[in-house]
């Protein structure tokens, strides 16, 4: 995140540049979110003002970070519902409830903030969920006693890093759609994450589909697909 | 594929070893398949011979070449289906059929036998297909004359390679889920397969999840727990 | 950037080694540039003064960020033109004005600061741009109802992270010169740009060229080559 | 390029779903070429056929190896205008002569069939050229004399594998647009053109611009667009 | 392997330049063992035949094919006991038996030939041992139904390629030594290996280790280390 | 390691969560380590919390950096044993002393934090060792005048970065198990300690088995494994 | 840098482990060298307060920033001769001044840090050189102005980045050892070095060697070994 | 190697254009080499035979395969010095002997091919040279052993892959210059000879300087400047 006053205050008209897609919740059932991870605070402030402004929808922000939000809250006085765990905040409100849920699981304590990344992202869908956290494989019990619970399942987001064999597991027990999201925990040979990316990928359970690293938002944006068009 | 004879004359203990998971129907919906790619044309006809015995019910078999095929039919009088373009065969026929089907888009000709490994894989799963040949990018009215008729698939099958700019162009006209496939063809910066991997898993559409390279086999498998558990 | 008082005070002999290609101009047709980002904020102050003393005309620097301009300021009351969204400045002016002009196409709001130095590299070199930011293929119509307007330019610089899959859209629609520049926005399967780079090298539209990662400014100077030399 | 009967037989159905993007040399100026890298020669024969059958105008087919365009005259009795050199083939002949001219330096003889397949691609689109082979930089004096030459072209397509070396050399010494080429030969370090490839993209001479590894055709299509849209 | 009748003429001379490290066994407790993969058929029966002269211990070969084996039988008349599964082969005969026992489990039957490499280099070492195929994680009933009896063992050796889960679910529940062998089984995000090489050195469960990519041999040796020195 | 309050106050939900494997050391013989890396302070405080009100046994930290340190004593008032240099906490004192003894060999100076951690950890287990610093191979004495005292343990583990060739000569001179741990040490080529886990995998002494990087921690687990059931 | 207190004051019993290599001058004809990147400040301080305690002859430290020069002094009242440019201290003055010289050419002034490396180990080893920066390709003139210079050196070393032409130009322009050192300058696809140490390895020159990213201390030890040997 | 019929007969045009840097001995001391690699044995028999044709002096084939031998004999009935082992032909005789030696030490049998190009290219240089084969460090004594003998060359060329261990240990006991070249043997960790040739590079032996992969040739030249110069 860039910082320096000089550049926060030139930024305002390249933020005036901005072309909000209106159009995609017609189109795909989901508005357009808004990825915070390399714009500035003063950049997030100024699109949360525009986007408040223009009067559009409920809008989704992620990986949005404190000094993010509280430029944004500064400015505009905007009605953010923001989650520091998750880094996610809701921009007029979210969107109607649904009668929808998906389980998401998760290996370790370590994965927790992605995992809460997808719960978040499938609240703003409205769509509910059940996390279930640190179950990893190096503990086979914790997933084993859980395995009917994730059977009555309409979908299931799966969470790990490291050697990611936890969505292996899964997905040899359950019947449902899997989506795999690897996370950039551990160190060394976990390599920020490709090491649980293409496990997952080259997974021996057949069916189970994979997301971008530490991508919660983009697990739970696959399973409104699934979950909308049934 | 090693074929050596001395090989393959001794292969038969090992055969003998296999544990066919013929619990994994009734656990998933879908039965064990048999990957072919890195067994010699005995080790396959082998494993034919000892399925065919054990009376189980259809298999599936996928990358098997010609050499496979014949070793298998010679061996044991098996009634293989064999589709050489996809390199499948269906053991004991297929699952039966159900209502359901899955619009598969493809961008180039090259991509044509992983999307027939998709389609036949369909097929023995007993779900129908259409399949979008050469509908890349770079002549964008291939693809936009046919969005309505995708619009109407329950799920979307994308093989694209290079790239793989089709999995985002169709991930943002459509909001059904979206499979992303990544062949290996192309040459230098497509790095087999892995551009277009990284490509899809990093696109700018929410939601499209993606399997691992030249993986017809999985993406089928991932649209039969989408349409069979909705 | 290294800081360090120590560092600074010492490298002063080290500038004065300095070797200006003051020739450049006369062989291409565009001076030497500065390039500012391994340097330390003495570094480039130092430079800045030499460069005053010796009296060439105009240049250009790049990736100069807010400590090094002040320093350079401070040190020697240079008039340096500087903009701190695209880190450029100029001393001693620009080039004189062509009748040249560039389309610049950035596919979201995060590219925005290599879109920029591209626009500020080709005002330096006398050329005009138009800049059409956050015209992404996740929402396709952003650039449909642009493409008359860019097939009247004479060469178009594309800026595209992730997928990219922008160039390719592009590169099949127009017949001018295409000049891809990868960005390295996006986290994860992005890998810092590389995969935006090998999908604008191995773009399944035919003739589009490609630069640097984040190189706004490389792009700006080809496209200086084909404009001058027409 | 697979070649097993049954496989070769069975590729007709595919082929007949080719759609030939027919409107591309209206849209860009240059029609849809062939790359047959990835095709079986019974494939290579089938498109060759519908393309005739077809009745479009010229049509340049890349990477034809013998057996292909063997297959494709046996088959279908095309006139294809073959050279094995640069293993390229035209199709009902070629597009209409230009005033249009490039220079193509290549370092090494290893580097010949890529500097070949850009010449033939310039000879099919209808512009001139002229191929300076082994003026690499450790025999510096073989490029040196030739500079003035090479000056006097309106662009020059730079061909070279390894260190690349010759591509840096030439960007600092002419002004007129420079289409590096990264080529695949050498071992080791040489990474199969990778070398090549990140040496180009990150010249020190500004304003270089790069295709894919061995892409002679793309060099050409947008040395293509350089002058045609001049 | 070349096989250039010249060549191998040649080699001659370079095989005399041979220095067995005969004092191997009495300072680490087993004799060096001869890797064939990178050798001509020529150069295998040389070395063979100088081992022979020089009337040194049982020696083993490792990674020998078919042609290799023939060529040693075929000049020096040696005794070699050859196993075409393994690509292993005992030249004067095998160590003393000891009293212990490894259990050696694989993931898939494409991982056999790796697992029979570890299983007859015990053999060799006069170590027993039992074979487990194809108990992958996907059907996890597999392995519980042998948990009791991987229990008793004193060293564990686990095979599996592509997620190479199996190596992290065999950690968690037993507390031997286990030491992973990933293969290069799979393909695409497999990539050769790695990704199951990285996996199991990410391994969530405590204490794995790890030898390279299809190594059966070492893992037998590190097993070796482990029992003997008990 | 994130450290903005609203991060740290919303986190405790989080630590809720946490299901700790109570029943490893019943299983494997060891109990659950906690790591640290990818937490915040916070987060490791609450985690020491909920340990302490559960009343397991003795508990290992690792990766524990200051802060988190003093945010745990902070919080809970814990008996955390603490030592800075391996960065490893023990909760409610170690495992009983047993009748088991490791060397532990380190290249070089920079590689000593690893080598710690592995010693604090096989103290936690119960388990004695002794170690040798700076003995790299490029002084070979070093390690020369040590080996016999080497061959009296019954298990050694060799810690080294860069071109790791101490773990091949350590090797080649001793024949009980050699566990190997490759740093993260040096720069460029060492490409964060990529290169020595290659080099210990690809090692010439036959039957050395690896870790992940700096997975000091790791390397003492699998002694214990080694030590324990023998 | 590691700077924690506690870590500092620990670290003391570390140092006191250090076994300095005193016979290597004896062995090689220079002493060891200590090289300070991953040390913390404190572990450098301890290190000169041993040496200086020990009575060594000279030594060199190398990548000594700042906060450990000071550290040392403050310590110790050590006599170091520290240079920050090149981050490099000589403690107990240097060796005896030969009679040899070696030539240095930097590509630019980002290349000036690890140039000065290698002149101050030079000056360090009693050898004395000249340095030459800012000759790059880009503007060949530079260079071919002081062909006849270099050519009167009885050794070269070329630094460079980036693409690191430099290096095959002055390899196919002089006959004497050629020592060339990719430094980690630019971005992108110069890839923190990568692409400039593989040009090196794959230069068109023959028999120029290479030395690690960044390594100007080798490339001055290499030269050495050339000049004090011959 | 490429040798379709048709190819062979066109690449003659392609010969005619070589340019032979024939003052490369006048600028270095070594004429070009011609590297085979990449060529067919048609290209290579025309180049023979247009050197013959143009009366040079002494050439040195590198990396030539027995076809292209036989190829370039039954052309021009060149007398050309052919070695099948090394791979190398001399054209014209070698140079003039001089009063030079130099020792090569490899690690291994499988490099025996890489360290008989280097001896063949320095005897073609006119420097004598001995070669010490399967010293790896697995068997230490081996080395030790040689020590006196190889302490009193005047340069060392080391050749080993995997590990790579020999370069370290080797540059730790003498004080000559010594090259290391990296070779492509083993497999898996062995990664082509990349894991050697970065072992190599961060060498913990100071001043020891690396060529690429395989490249027994370049260590040669290397010799020949350092030995030439002197």
């Amino acid at each position: 995140m860039r910082t320096t006053d000089g550049y926060v205050k030139a930024t305002g008209e390249a933020a005036d540049r901005l072309v909000y897609d209106c159009d995609r919740t017609h189109r795909i059932g989901m508005p357009e979110a808004v990825f915070c991870l390399d714009k500035s605070a003063g950049d997030v402030a100024l699109i949360v003002d525009r986007l408040v402004s223009s009067g559009v929808g409920p809008v989704l922000f992620t990986r949005m970070c404190q000094p993010q939000y509280e430029a944004a809250v500064n400015r505009s006085d905007a009605a953010l519902d923001y989650d520091p765990l998750s880094q996610t905040a809701f921009l007029n409100g979210s969107m109607a409830k649904r009668n929808a849920h998906v389980g998401i699981v998760a290996a370790g304590t370590s994965d927790t903030t992605v995992a809460l990344e997808a719960q978040r992202t499938l609240q703003f869908l409205g769509i509910g969920s059940q996390l279930h956290i640190d179950v990893g494989v190096a503990g086979l019990w914790r997933l084993v006693e859980r395995v009917e619970e994730l059977r009555h399942e309409r979908v299931l987001i799966v969470v790990a890093g490291m050697d990611a064999a936890l969505a292996s597991v899964v997905g040899g027990l359950v019947g449902c759609p899997v989506i795999a999201v690897p996370t950039s925990t551990g160190y060394g040979a976990a390599r920020n994450g490709e090491t649980a990316l293409n496990a997952m990928l080259a997974s021996c359970a057949q069916g189970v589909v994979v997301t971008n690293i530490d991508n919660g938002f983009g697990a739970a944006c696959a399973a409104a697909r699934i979950l909308v068009t049934a």
